[in-house]
């Protein structure tokens, strides 16, 4: 990459999160910053897009810097479709998403509208990486961290594999500085929310609930997962993909025929 | 199975849609049914859950049949997650999804409500089927279909496969019964929107956008896509997965050492 590369920012949390302006801060050292993030907190929104009503988005200025700032009043996914469509002089040369406050690590990816932004770049062909601390705190520290984000998005600018797009949801383990081991290129951990709602009552005797849960890891002890890297005080790497077909099933229903009993034309009616 | 299986039925379109009216009528055949769905229309929710306010979840009467329904306030990932932690008896056998009102092929299942609640099924263990006509006609007719509908979840009910659970997205084409020329088992189509904002002021001159898009099939000719089925007169089944991981990325990132000139500790200060 010979001119200074074009970055897409956005995350979940909303563009005032102190975990996006430490982003934007890494990325002015790379290239060009525009960001264009949501107007509001939108954690666990997924891969939500806005269709059946209307989008804003805002020329801002929040703090210094050479970044360009929109703000919109849509989803993560709605900002990275502006951003591309609307915003931006050109093409993104990455995407990148966060720092989200709290883990994205294992399942998480598939609530997290900080993942989702990055995976919504990828069906773009363009690369992205999402980052999340482990930390849920709003005034979690950011400083440690910024010059391994640094390099990390360094390294995917400027070596590119042939022929893959390379999309990584990478989580950081709240530790110190010189605790962190290095970095593991892991798998996603097979794991779940289990969930138990806290039901009360309205002042009109109304039932209503919380969705509180608590993490199950299901590949406990497995140490090529996310799981394992951040609890053992690695960064952990997950290269992740927007093809959610099951080959191993697809192959099993195949050579069963599994749906050869299934008649059609007549035979229904 | 020897027991009346217990299906969990919930959707996208909100519970008053023609299509789940249609599919709770074809589950009452196969079970005990439990109706959990949206209050209202919810297309284009994908994986989001509520995390930040309450859910209501009540008990309501719609018509005619042996299912029991609740409606909720929440997303359709909120209502799997609720339908099983405090609604049902005991964990569904099957959830089913739909019919969806419109296509849900290919990279579409990103973004539906429908499929991300199969998808939360079968991260709880639960074998589940998403349907959806290719027509988003309200009034759509589904009633040539339900006999196909039938018969799937049977099959799925009745004919597990060992150490798997069968996650499963259906697309039906809009044909008559007799042009339905049979099943196809495919794999999702490499496929993205190319978004065009349209562009307007308001009142007060401040812009706005709404999202519109163009279908862009990237595996044109494909035929062991779900594009191509549905083209062809075939329904669509793609067996689908949670574990999002891009293994062929994965070990060329692993094989290249490809984060290895990332420094830690004192170089980085």
């Amino acid at each position: 990459m010979k001119k200074k590369p074009i970055i897409l920012v956005t995350n979940d949390d909303g563009i005032l999160a102190p975990g996006i302006r430490a982003l934007i801060h890494s990325m002015n050292l790379l290239g060009d910053v525009y960001v264009v993030a949501p107007n509001k907190p939108q954690s666990g929104i997924g891969h939500a897009i806005t269709m059946d009503t209307i989008l804003f988005c805002d020329s801002v200025k929040i703090d210094n810097g050479n970044q360009k700032e929109w703000e919109c009043s849509g989803t993560p996914v709605d900002c990275v479709k502006l951003a591309i469509s609307e915003i931006l002089p050109k093409k993104p040369d990455i995407c990148v998403s966060g720092i989200n406050h709290g883990s994205n690590s294992s399942i998480n990816i598939i609530y997290s509208g900080t993942i989702s932004a990055i995976i919504e770049a990828s069906i773009e062909g363009i690369p992205s990486v999402g980052f999340s601390l482990l930390d849920f705190n709003w005034n979690a520290n950011f400083e440690p961290y910024k010059k391994y984000i640094y390099q990390i998005v360094k390294k995917i600018l400027y070596n590119p594999i042939p022929e893959h797009i390379i999309t990584l949801n990478v989580n950081i383990p709240k530790l110190k500085k010189e605790e962190i081991k290095g970095i593991k290129i892991c798998r996603q951990a097979n794991s779940k929310w289990k969930e138990s709602f806290d039901k009360r009552y309205n002042p009109k005797g109304r039932t209503y609930y919380w969705l509180v849960g608590e993490f199950l890891n299901l590949d406990n002890k497995k140490i090529d997962t996310d799981e394992w890297a951040l609890k053992n005080g690695y960064i952990s790497i997950v290269p992740i993909q927007f093809d959610l077909t099951n080959y191993a099933i697809l192959n099993i229903l195949k050579s069963l025929n599994f749906f050869c009993t299934i008649y059609f034309f007549s035979d229904l009616t």
